[in-house]
């Protein structure tokens, strides 16, 4: 998406990889949406330290980014000797891995290139395999969310007046973005519409990471505080919901994502307001059988108790807000369920929650491990 | 109620007088929950000031600090000269009901002692029934609050998780306070609870000024984004809510409240909640007939795009947390319908929201202008 800087627009990806110098390519999204800069990961033990640290944050970009780290590790191999770059391979994989331990996406990323290689081949050979492959996982990444945008563009009417939550945005991703697919398509072909981005705090990725993206691209939008989604909604100021998952359970159409969004859900409800989820497939899960199986991350108090920002003199800081004396519950996400949900967006098509099942062959269920078809039990 | 500085434990109250030196004594409420500090204003344009400043902010606490402020300004008036006397009493009326134009409060509280001075007596004796008409006035917003305590305590069962919303604690009344006003009742009977607090953004007074009033009293309590109260209710974390109100539609049972307070209707509902408003009686209106003609204030975006605190350094200050480029939509309050509300708790009873106007002579609609029935069409 395009990236403007003084006078000078460009187009970025959130992760990107430099054949040449081995070196991976983030957007540091830590400081956005106050600095812009590229990150450039000259080693795999930095690529791995860049997602701990969240230079890098949302699952398709940290799965792309463990992709690119992946290979970046195989082709710093020096030598021949099959046996030790099998070793070398074991540790790249471990170091990648655990650098954000809960998360799925670089597990099945790297996952689905090792399932790729040709065991034996030459170490050249592989090393020049495992780069095609992550660039290929890549760019999967980037048509599946243009495919979200092709299928969603059409929820999008001219004077449409739509409610995000979070970032499920491009810098969630390696480009495009799953809520956001649709708006950018939408925008492209000159529908005039609006947005109102959630704050969603604690961690406000609506008013910085989304209402930063949609700055970027001109897309008009304004940022409301979480309490205001149903004050809007009952004055009929909101005509759409997209929000995007970061679980969505194949078997009961339930969809684990950012706390908040079972309540803009519920209220959306009330008011017959459409709700829908964009899912890149591999948010899919087809082993949980209820979505409160799903553990609810209870996160540090201070994201609750603490704001961050830039304050007046232009630094970066965070300011405690809460009293001092209190503590605070910090559950990062809420599990929505089917009967709030007007339509799970795909790539494939727009399903029915509770009809995921049915089409859970297509979706990717029980696939081989192959393509695009990853699924969290794997 | 008790403030805790160091090892010593005091009472006191949001909005004292000094008879003696004729000064206003106010909590300064824009460095809680950080500091705590007493202001003494030595004038009645000082105390004015201090309302539009917001060192005094919730309604029954402005509309006792006009009540003293009001009695101040009459008490310095030097002479005997009852036309000048007259004129003099006019400046001060409207200086104090200049200091927040939208207020209804202070302006009922002034007319209240107003209607009650004997017009004609010297002017000594007019200053010393102001001064009484006051103390009365602050003595009223406390006994009510405490029959709201009284009335609404049978509400807090033992083991009882309640989850409240903004401030309508005793900093937004002389003491005690609306919604709090159960809570603390019950504590000190020794009933076992536990508050949730809402944030309340933007302007986080359930995280700032609940926080700390219920952590001066001892009572159990967590602050939670205000993304998480559906979560908790789902999960069956929470068994009631109480909040207050700005103001209450007596012909319709709607509810006007801090933003946030709609959302939170609609949840508890959904999941059959008890939900409960605490209000004064002075928040009823008796002349409007629909929530929809309710101006809801739309306040700067700064509050929402900013954030206020204390930096790693002790320093008081603001951050910018949102995206520079982006602007934020701000409705200061919404409206809450009769159906989502379980009852209106008041310090005569417990109302449904639709069976206010049956009760209407008893909750003071219509009634002349004397002792605690003050409505907003005077």
């Amino acid at each position: 998406m395009n990236v403007t800087i003084g006078s000078k627009t460009q187009p970025y990806r959130t992760v990107a990889f430099n054949d040449r110098r081995n070196e991976v390519e983030l957007i540091e999204q830590r400081l956005l949406p106050h600095q812009f800069k590229i990150v450039r990961t000259a080693t795999f033990r930095a690529t791995a330290q860049a997602i701990t640290d969240m230079v890098v944050r949302g699952a398709g970009a940290i799965g792309a980014t463990a992709a690119f780290g992946f290979a970046q590790g195989l082709r710093a191999f020096r030598g021949r000797d099959l046996g030790k770059f099998e070793a070398h391979l074991e540790t790249v994989f471990q170091v990648l891995k655990n650098a954000r331990p809960t998360a799925v996406d670089p597990v099945n990323a790297m996952t689905q290139i090792r399932a790729n290689l040709r065991a034996g081949a030459p170490v050249f050979d592989q090393q020049e395999q495992a780069l095609r492959l992550a660039h290929a996982f890549a760019e999967e990444d980037v048509r599946h969310c243009a495919e979200l945008g092709a299928i969603g563009e059409k929820l999008i009417r001219p004077g449409c007046r739509v409610l995000t939550h979070c970032n499920a945005g491009w810098l969630a991703f390696v480009d495009i973005g799953s809520a956001t697919a649709p708006l950018y398509a939408a925008h492209r072909k000159g529908v005039s519409f609006h947005v109102f981005c959630s704050e969603t705090r604690p961690r406000s990725q609506g008013s910085t990471l989304t209402a930063w993206e949609l700055a970027q691209e001109g897309v008009s939008h304004e940022v409301i505080a979480d309490n205001a989604a149903g004050h809007l909604m009952q004055r009929g100021e909101v005509d759409l919901v997209i929000v995007g998952s970061d679980r969505t359970l194949g078997r009961t159409g339930e969809v684990a994502n950012k706390i908040g969004t079972y309540t803009r859900a519920v209220l959306a409800h009330r008011h017959k307001i459409p709700f829908y989820v964009a899912i890149p497939l591999s948010t899919l899960d087809w082993d949980l059988h209820a979505g409160l199986e799903i553990p609810i991350e209870e996160r540090h108090e201070s994201e609750v108790m603490e704001a961050w920002g830039i304050n007046p003199r232009g630094q970066r800081t965070s300011v405690r807000v809460g009293n001092p004396t209190s503590h605070a519950r910090n559950p990062g996400f809420d599990v929505t369920p089917p009967e709030l949900i007007t339509g799970i967006l795909t790539p494939l098509g727009v399903f029915k929650p509770k009809e995921l099942w049915k089409h859970r062959k297509r979706l990717g269920f029980n696939e081989p491990k192959v393509g695009s078809c990853i699924s969290k039990n794997e």
